[in-house]
């Protein structure tokens, strides 16, 4: 069965969309550690990201780095880090975090609310960031 | 002045190192956030992970995934997680966290205090385990 990813790059199940290739899909996780929360995953459904192939691997993390270079133009933080954790979906993936502080880096601390035409323009502006780049 | 990383990779400052190859460095967190906690660095010393040429973040991340690779097969985890955050040294490192638990993903809690010949008998393991790989 696919993957709720795989539905949600399908358009079976809607969702921010922030960038997207021929093999890569970004998009607003919908329970945000923060504000811009990102996921960014492979088009090819595999579970956990260290079986990728290398040339994969590398090339998931190429577009990660572009999504990220678009986020941090776009939202006000410190930086953008990553955090992989990859046992919430059976479908690799890369969490982009745009932290204003490091305390934010707690998988515990309960996730953001936020409403969807804020959640939309959000998603619109890394959008236009990414394919101005 | 060299970073902290740069004068671990020139063995200025002792590492458990776990790993190596020409362009990346591999080694024990001495502050760990759980047991094997491993830092991979490039050795090209710039500050922040996503100013990394493409190719250069390419090969971090592949690198990285043999480490990991290794890692799995000598330590008790679940899986082999992921984060980057960045600001605590100006040179771009990458944690390898293998976990046994999601809630390890939290930057606030107190970090492990390892004995020094457990911290060497755990970076043999994984050393032998990615050099046989």
């Amino acid at each position: 069965m696919a993957s709720v990813f795989t539905k949600i790059i399908n358009g079976d199940i809607p969702s921010f969309k922030v960038a997207e290739d021929a093999q890569h899909y970004a998009f607003l996780d919908i329970n945000p550690m923060m504000k811009g929360h990102v996921l960014v995953v492979p088009k090819v459904e595999v579970d956990y990201i260290f079986d990728l192939e290398d040339k994969i691997i590398a090339e998931l993390n190429v577009f990660a780095k572009r999504v990220a270079l678009a986020m941090e133009q776009v939202l006000p933080c410190k930086r953008v880090g990553m955090m992989v954790i990859g046992t919430e979906v059976p479908h690799a993936h890369i969490h982009l975090l745009p932290f204003t502080e490091e305390a934010q880096f707690d998988i515990t601390r309960p996730r953001l609310e936020i409403k969807k035409e804020e959640m939309q323009s959000i998603a619109e502006q890394i959008l236009l960031a990414f394919l101005q780049a």
